[in-house]
């Protein structure tokens, strides 16, 4: 019997809808680098749902590569990004943002989040500093929705956090990687139009939410930038497919009739489904998440124990020996696969 | 009735045997990043064909990025890379070599290809001049192969090229975005292996060889360098592909029955058919290629009635008013395409 | 005897009044990084030499960090910097500009200067390729008074390059590693106002206008840039001198009495001298220079001689032969040392 | 009556000899750039005092500047940097690290000092976490010596951090910016030829030691790299300077008769007064130093009345409300401003 995996979110293919219209559309000669039909009608679409019909939209292949560019692109060389000790660009995207000059300011993260009050005390303690122009100037605070931890700030939170950016003039940068299961996660209060009119860009992560790759960057008020060479940079950072319809065609079938939101809440139906099998099953969480992550503590024994059938991803050993390990699911994630982790947790928990 | 586009050779999909596989592997549950099965098979295709079995190959999305990655990997922070004036790095990566720190130290560009002799002055003069530890060290060769303007290096001039490189102890880097159209071309003398044996890091490139996106490196003789931390900086340059295997499943497409060169030499099978009809019908050319890029002069005239039909891209107009411009075509031009073109080429020179 | 050199404009000290102000006020007590009454007292003698009084001013050590540190600050990341291509970024700074992560666009050198009219037809090319996006953006003209070559722009030629910058949106700097050289030539029909009006920034070289060491840069209107983080770059790029006062000092002697001007006619003063004696004597050069540097053409045997009591650079072997050679004066270059190498001169020609 | 100032180690000129040195040598005629008989004396004289005559040394104009230049050289383009998080490099070089491309990987500072204990259990950490490769690689540990907070590694603890850098193959690179103070403070246990031995490379800070400007780096074992382009990076990064004789003489005068150590070893004395006065007056202090930097906890009244007569650095404000500042004493602070500031603080602690 082969091993059920639920390390990744990005361990299967693309909805099959993806690949059946790549093949669908494979012959038609388009011209390249995004200038083409399918590009356009899938900006037109994601600014439907936005309800901005003025916003930018720019599709990159991949998360790191997107966050690199942005970052870069809004930051001046003075500058750094203030971001959760434990945000994916502090820890594992290789030095990608100081590889373009920028700091990372690190403020501790709170199950993944940045609290608005530390944020205030930093900015407010960094001004009156009077070395302060022999230090790093903050420029931008990225945070991520749904959070590396799962996690979810509330709509007062991000609230907080943008009028402190206004009040330093910082802009604010939010890493949608896993924004679907973030906006239909069960505990989220807030809407994607919320994300649009608090943060100056985000980006719908499609790599975890069921394309092969791809990721769309919204401005969504390009009236505050000057964007004219945020193409140039996208091709200077090595992120313009030549193909880039096909940018264009995964994102049209995510968001011609609601797909991408359709597959984060399976995905989180899913890890919610796992949630409380281990919750009945009497286990404790290194964090209380309600999207598609799941952090359980196993004892070793446990963890051996579940081994023998599915695959999943030792986040944590902790002080007390036990082990907390991450649960991903995903559009692909089947009924099945989740029943036979549900049986095994009861089991676990009868032991 | 539409227009027949030659504007490039990556304005269609991927080879429909690419789809089916992406199809057939869909539900695989793999690890990303390119540690898979797939990933692995590429490889040791990859390496089969160039009989060096200890090859390293990695793959990345694009070519600017492939460029870019290569380079920094393998220059010091003094160091410059020496191009054609006309090579890609210099003109249409939006500057994305010297946004690592490097810079491009350019040589006139023959029909696209860099003089070995060229090459031995530069580097004579440079060591001669008591300034030249105030410039720019030079630390690699980048070359295309097929290039930038469809032609070819000569056997012999690839290996005064390497002797060169060794003599000034320069590295040589073969850009093979096109590397598929060189190699079967009519008028080539070498094979890959030829490449791999002169190169010290060179890749073939997907992208324009009926891959939807994706470029293989290869470094043929891998003890030459340190590359512990070369996926590091794939990851840092934003090509870690999540969804790795894609590019996996790809190369073993084009790999597994020699798919790879024949798109290629398809390609190229197209392109000399036009290649004749404009010869016989007595047109001139701005280039000579034997490859899948053609370039025929046109009068404005002609060029108008051409462009009823067709689409293809202005090259360069030239000095006496007429135009040079460039056909090309790819792994899914078709017979009926080019015998419409033929058609109306014959036409055009009979008028 | 020892040898008379001529080799550079920065072989000796500083002028004696600047070490005089050195050890006069060498034990006051001042705070450090530029923030200090002299430093302070400088920028307003440099403002009330432009009669700009709100003009900034920064000081620097060098001028390659000057170059830097001025290019980095005002271009944005898909942007690079014209340049001819003799100019001293783009060949004696070890690739101190693509560090930074910008291109050097270069244009064919006139003696040099940039050719207005290149300038012009480079952007309109450039505006005018479909593919310009993929291609770095001009963002800056970069321009040297005097040049590298010791010869100067008309006023009428820098107006049209002033002209051709602001209908493209370009910056203009204008490096002054030699603006009093240039100044206080006799061919010289600008006055320092000229050169503040017409260029966004420009910088006054003290190092080899009788300093030890140090630049002032000056941006005539602030106004036009958010100069907030300069001070914050010039930090960052290892320019901020500790003991900042160091420059003010410098700086203040300078300004205080015209020492700057007196300087850098003297130099021009001796060098017209050695020009004389050369045009007398039947001597060619390489080119027509009116400032500090002069470059006569001579028969090997002419440079054989002539080395026995002198030296000077080699500036580049002619195609017939013959050395053209730099002479170069300084604030310190003595009319002694003038007049021995006029004699030898005549004796040269006499020969 | 003027405010005695205790700011900072560099709010005087230079040591007399010094600013004799540049008059008396003001008129010689030298090659730029470091290429002088002045420059190769002072290597020289360097090696004498090291015991090491093949040791390589380079000389830059500014604390930051080197930083860069050392840690930019030795690193490749995945490495970072390991250091206190109050190390300088991570707070008041404006991101000079970050902007060539590198990431600071931060310990917890005790005192301004690494624990290795935590430097190994970090390298043990980060080789043992299975994404490492997504990770910033560590390439260097950068500590100082004496550390920003006036503190010292004992010669065990160096030696510790020493042999963690060898088993994990990293580089030692010791900021000597206050290396004088370091070695001639009484608390001390180590000598200039361990500091040579069981570094990579460290630099003697002339700027904080009685020079005008200026840091020598030494590169004890040069074997160990390569280092024929480092003199093409100072110059990238801006800090060759063109009267480089500049850096020569000042080094010759502080190391040929001992005056480096002399003036050292004078600011300590001078602190250690103001220590003692401070200790025996009652105060607390926040750091326990035995350099030229003193650390003391005042009330705000205490605070208040000091500022009458004397300035000093506001350093941390205290929990309590109460406040820790710093006392910088240097080469040139006088016995009657000690005794003045003593007397003070007695009074002050009779209150």
């Amino acid at each position: 019997m082969s091993i059920i995996r639920f390390e990744t979110d990005y361990q299967e293919g693309a909805h099959p809808k993806i690949l059946e219209r790549l093949s669908s559309t494979n012959y038609e000669q388009t011209s390249g680098y995004g200038i083409d039909p399918h590009t356009q009608r899938a900006k037109d679409l994601i600014r439907s749902v936005l309800g901005l019909p003025k916003a930018e939209v720019f599709f990159l292949t991949g998360g790191t590569q997107t966050n690199t560019t942005v970052i870069k692109y809004l930051l001046s060389p003075c500058e750094g990004v203030i971001a959760a000790s434990t945000g994916h660009i502090n820890v594992h995207e290789s030095g990608a943002i100081e590889a373009t000059g920028h700091k990372i300011l690190t403020l501790p993260g709170h199950d993944g989040l940045i609290d608005p009050q530390d944020l205030r005390k930093y900015l407010e303690a960094f001004y009156s500093d009077p070395t302060y122009d022999h230090m790093v100037q903050p420029g931008m605070v990225y945070i991520s929705y749904s959070s590396e931890l799962g996690t979810l700030y509330t709509k007062q939170a991000l609230r907080e956090i943008r009028d402190v950016c206004e009040k330093f003039g910082l802009r604010l940068f939010i890493d949608g990687a896993r924004l679907g299961a973030g906006l239909t996660s069960e505990a989220s209060d807030m809407t994607i139009r919320d994300i649009a009119e608090k943060s100056n860009v985000f980006y719908f992560g499609g790599t975890k939410t069921g394309a092969l790759f791809g990721e769309a960057v919204v401005f969504p008020r390009p009236e505050d930038f000057d964007l004219r060479h945020f193409r140039t940079l996208i091709k200077q950072q090595g992120g313009l497919l030549a193909k880039g319809r096909l940018l264009g065609i995964q994102f049209e079938v995510l968001f011609e009739d609601g797909l991408y939101f359709e597959n984060a809440r399976h995905s989180n139906l899913q890890a919610m489904k796992i949630k409380n099998a281990f919750t009945e099953a009497g286990f404790r969480f290194l964090i209380d998440s309600y999207t598609n992550q799941q952090f359980p503590i196993l004892t070793p024994k446990q963890d051996r124990a579940l081994r023998e059938k599915f695959s999943y991803e030792l986040w944590q050993p902790m002080t007390d020996g036990n082990l907390a390990v991450r649960f991903c699911t995903s559009w692909a994630t089947t009924d099945e696969a989740v029943e036979e982790l549900v049986s095994a947790v009861k089991i676990l928990g009868d032991d």
